[in-house]
């Protein structure tokens, strides 16, 4: 039992001491490990004397959702960051997002979460990190995405935009590299004010939501197992227009960490990994393709001839060649809806 | 082996999922434990292919030194919160402030610790959060307060004056109350600008130091190994004049809470504490007691009886009334240098 005991102790000082990362490469690991009994330092012994009232809370350390995992800021009410692991079987599915709906998270402590109340009428729009797109495979895995502790106030061109494109690109991937490990996360980013640095951001509702001034991802391309390679991304929480490209917003993943506080992906040698944006372009769908692609989304949630008809006419007003895709898309909905309404 | 991996496994998830307090009431209690087989979550198992390339590590959960213990904020270069137990005993000693350095924390990440530099010429001042006068016990101890993970960037006169009164009050509950377990650290506390609450704060330095909006402290005071009260403090990081109490800045422990995203000392039972500023005084000391103290340390340093004479003559200069204290202070003062001098 002395022995058992001592080995319980070990676990906690070990997950204490190297925060989190060691419990995960435990598990992954089908090695046995060598157990020797350790000493407990005179430091630890007089620290469990100073919090003898515990140790300040700040929540799990990781929540653990379905297809993605977090870990929270409670004094800001956001995610601190967002990690997922994507391949194409995430992307196809029958989950639809008009199923899901924003509300906290239960595993945050109420006192710490935000409410869907802090967003209204903010001028902010709630930011997915993990996307809700990147998990049509599973109903229950996209409604986590919709929970609040996913969720920053994000600038609503920019999710609807650039940032939109950015997780199309990520999704887009897949089809190269099949797996794809993606980080998202917010950042507080000082500006030159006069003659100092100064950090500043709004804080929304009556939970003071902070309002992130930018947000990032890193995103690592694998192949056979192998990470290829890596990027990091810092993008402006606010509007961003098609002339501007995704490579003006790399950054050095070092410059990153500075900035977020946190070593990423710590258990990647680098060394080994080639630039995303060299090895990939890196680009993103250009204004007439993103309109093609809303164009496609809409025609295929059309329920009536109408509905088809009209936005078929959107690429004419739009001057939009339609692509192939849309056009054989255009195709079959009036065959399907045509039978579909003789049927009725 | 299986069984002790098994223990060793539940050691670390137990350790991740309940954050670090678990490990230190283990770590205090002297019952056995009953260990059962947990069966690994499907959740944490998909976070595990997730984080397959690891966590985000932030540092470690708490550094211990000598005499306190933290938490470091990789990403603002400051302790999150700093704990000390403080009684009597470490009050009283030969260490001394002089031959103390500033530096950087070795426990510290290069990459995210602060460096001297970053202070100098910023207007702000290398603030304690564990202060060097409770540490009089241990000329280690107090070199370790030192140590740039437990300084902020903190106004100069708040520094000096309102927070080190509140510093000297905290020590005087040794004397009431035997032990006394404080938690000191930075915040950001939002302001109304316009139509909007704003969070804004200058940083300093190459490495981007955080200069806190305002300082709190969490303060326990023990008789017979009882907590019998507790009291939250919130102080702007800015000059605090003699004509404001203590009192005008306590606040519920649970709005500080709120702001700061920790729960703290969450093993006290509140509801069998007091409010600190009811049981005990909460005064800090006035403006004369203020003074009559500096010119006691000025006459207790001094070396030569030309020095004892001229700090005895700010007395006269500030119309100050000495107390028994510096009477019989300035006496031994003139006597042992006079021996020494004769002796020379």
């Amino acid at each position: 039992m002395a022995g058992q005991r001592r080995l319980f102790a070990r676990g906690f000082v070990y997950g204490v001491a190297t925060a989190s990362a060691l419990a995960y490469s435990y598990l992954l690991s089908n090695e046995e490990e060598v157990v020797k009994p350790v000493p407990v330092d005179p430091l630890v012994k007089r620290g469990a004397e100073i919090l003898k009232y515990g140790v300040p809370e700040r929540g799990p350390a990781v929540h653990y959702l379905h297809n993605h995992v977090l870990a929270y800021d409670q004094a800001r009410r956001t995610p601190l960051w967002v990690a997922e692991h994507i391949n194409s079987q995430h992307l196809q599915g029958p989950a639809n997002r008009k199923h899901s709906k924003f509300k906290p998270d239960p595993s945050v402590d109420p006192m710490f979460t935000a409410h869907n109340k802090d967003y209204w009428k903010s001028g902010w729009s709630r930011g997915h990190m993990a996307p809700a797109g990147d998990n049509k495979f599973s109903q229950e895995a996209m409604d986590e995405t919709f929970l609040l502790s996913n969720i920053v106030p994000q600038n609503i061109d920019n999710n609807a935009g650039f940032w939109n494109r950015f997780e199309m690109y990520c999704r887009d991937l897949t089809s190269r590299f099949e797996d794809v490990y993606i980080l998202s996360g917010p950042l507080y980013l000082p500006t030159q004010e006069d003659q100092q640095k100064v950090v500043k951001y709004p804080v929304i509702g009556e939970n003071e939501v902070a309002v992130p001034t930018h947000l990032y991802k890193v995103v690592i391309a694998e192949r056979f197992n192998t990470p290829t390679s890596i990027g990091a991304f810092i993008v402006p929480n606010q509007q961003i227009g098609f002339e501007q490209k995704l490579t003006d917003f790399q950054v050095p993943i070092e410059d990153l960490e500075k900035s977020s506080g946190f070593k990423f992906y710590p258990q990647l040698d680098r060394s080994k990994t080639k630039n995303l944006c060299e090895m990939d372009s890196c680009k993103l769908l250009d204004k007439k393709e993103f309109e093609l692609y809303f164009i496609g989304r809409k025609l295929q949630s059309a329920r009536t001839q109408e509905r088809v008809d009209k936005v078929w006419k959107e690429l004419e007003e739009k001057k939009l060649e339609p692509d192939q895709y849309l056009v054989e898309l255009y195709a079959k909905k009036k065959v399907d809806l045509s039978a579909k309404q003789s049927e009725e």
